[in-house]
């Protein structure tokens, strides 16, 4: 960065106006946008689905490797990720975030076009917001809004048993391009000189750091008339959100193995680093893609889908959980996932 | 407290749902609550109104000062303040925080006792949130959605010439609260053996501590079929807020001094700590009292409401904002409300 404008220097209202002076409504629902106590929607004879998520530095990202134009963009995928989960449109956000004063306006600035690039290519608003500054790290919380038309929302709790289990995308990705990116920032931190080996490895680093949300998967739905019977996001990990959609709908399930869906490039670079694909897969977080149940009956109409993989189907409760490995064995599936207070 | 339950031994899960166990949706127009990638609403024909902010720990609150239920409840409050500036009525909330493990899972139930506090108080429902981990301090980030008549909500930029100047309730007691708390904390930190001295100072920490949202005003508006021309809360103190109005409405303003609420008890701190207690109302923030202009001829309508105050007219743009002191003097008013990033 060559310019370097302090932050203190615009004030709060200068720094706002400069954050959201370029904002172009795009949803004929923003009825009116950033600069009053409030944003104002319109929504007549739609439901409005809500989200929103916070992401924390040192906890959800390491500014060390990661670009802020890519953090802004992947904040409001993340929430997105969320809506389409529900089956619904986004058409909104707002987004507060807190920053210290060791951050220029030109860093924001960099933030800011990742989060516009994000509205752009998603077709959302960004209706309001709150900016704050931080004694220490960085913080980022989004709130995003979208609609559907009434009562076809899809919800974790309704998979019936026999519906087939089905991932859009692949799997594991992400979980691999953090660990990359944590080995070559330990690499870094022992030895400066050394510059980082990311040869080869751009699909994962860029599942990790500009992750998509699955629009297309929604729009697929849609053309195609077909409605999960139950669905979520997967950000932290397959088994730990299969285990939401089988608690939540008090059923049990079987997943094989071999139709889990992982990368060729995520494939080896497991066993680059001596991990198991599928453990990966199972167990790694971030990917963003979706999760969801079929009647059976609907196979046909995903089937030439080649971003959708079906993976399983929903069993009586008393079975469990469970997947069945490329071996033969039969493993229970545990929660995995991401602990939040038990990594520090 | 005498019980201390580590976060981490709940999981990530476990705590979101000892957390909103006992949520009970109030409103028909929260169709699905907190468990799902979102919540769902359903607002048909009325006009949706959202808003977020952001509460950073060193920043917008002391926990060395703050209980825990009060800080609850204030971070809901501040948001309904919003909603109600724009002459809406809140219906949901979303609720994130970033905590370190240094809070138990008593201290979160606490923060959240006063959360539930307000919704109830407010006929809000608490619709969704993310709780995650934080490595410094503690932020909590609560966006809250309203409903308004379709183009009954009012903004900051539509005051018209001639129109009255009004405010509710009275100004400067939070600022009186907050300085009155930080010399405290600054003699408790010099000397732990002395005890706070906060005899007859309720009101001004009550609402430094424990603001409430002018739920009241708005409908006293709606009874009386009275629409403010324009209107927005006083979060940053008056003299920042009635700024927004005359310049987003491309007018100037005469405010008289003798017309500014000020509570005796703030008055008589303002006189203790030898500072002028109309300078705490114009500069001092955190009152979430309400900031309008009416038409003239409106005037009849809210003569008898003791708890609004006219307090000057909107003139032409040339003219400016000013003030007329008690003295007979005239002086610009000016900006001096809360910059974030300069105090640092």
């Amino acid at each position: 960065m060559e310019q370097r404008t302090e932050i203190a220097s615009l004030g709060e209202f200068g720094l706002i106006n400069h954050l959201t002076k370029n904002i172009e409504l795009q949803q004929a629902s923003s009825v009116l946008g950033v600069g009053d106590d409030a944003a104002v929607l319109d929504h007549y004879g739609k439901q409005i689905v809500l989200t929103t998520d916070m992401l924390v530095e040192g906890v959800h990202f390491d500014l060390m490797y990661t670009p802020l134009r890519h953090l802004g963009y992947k904040s409001v995928v993340v929430n997105l990720s969320d809506i389409y989960a529900m089956n619904a449109q986004p058409t909104q956000i707002t987004i507060s975030i807190a920053i210290s004063n060791k951050f220029s306006v030109e860093a924001l600035d960099e933030f800011y076009e990742g989060v516009y690039a994000a509205c752009e290519k998603y077709g959302v608003d960004l209706v309001g917001g709150d900016t704050c500054s931080s004694r220490t790290g960085f913080v980022i919380s989004v709130t995003a809004i979208g609609e559907v038309s009434p009562d076809q929302y899809v919800q974790r709790s309704t998979a019936q048993k026999g519906d087939l289990v089905c991932v859009s995308g692949d799997l594991g990705g992400a979980f691999l391009g953090l660990t990359l990116l944590e080995r070559e920032r330990q690499i870094y931190l022992e030895n400066p000189q050394v510059q980082p080996d990311l040869e080869g490895e751009k699909y994962i680093v860029g599942r990790l750091l500009k992750p998509e949300a699955r629009k297309d998967i929604i729009s697929f739905f849609a053309d195609s008339e077909l409605r999960p019977t139950s669905m979520m996001d997967i950000s932290d990990g397959l088994s730990s959100e299969i285990l939401h959609i089988t608690n939540n709908s008090r059923l049990g399930c079987i997943l094989y193995e071999e139709k889990i869906p992982v990368h060729d490039d995520a494939r080896q670079a497991a066993f680059k680093f001596g991990l198991d694909p599928t453990a990966c897969a199972l167990s790694g977080g971030e990917d963003y893609e979706l999760l969801f149940t079929i009647k059976q009956e609907d196979y046909d109409k995903l089937v030439l889908n080649e971003q959708i993989s079906v993976i399983g189907y929903m069993t009586e409760p008393e079975a469990g959980a469970h997947i069945l490995t490329k071996g033969g064995n039969k493993f229970k599936i545990t929660a995995q996932g991401w602990n939040a207070f038990k990594e520090q």
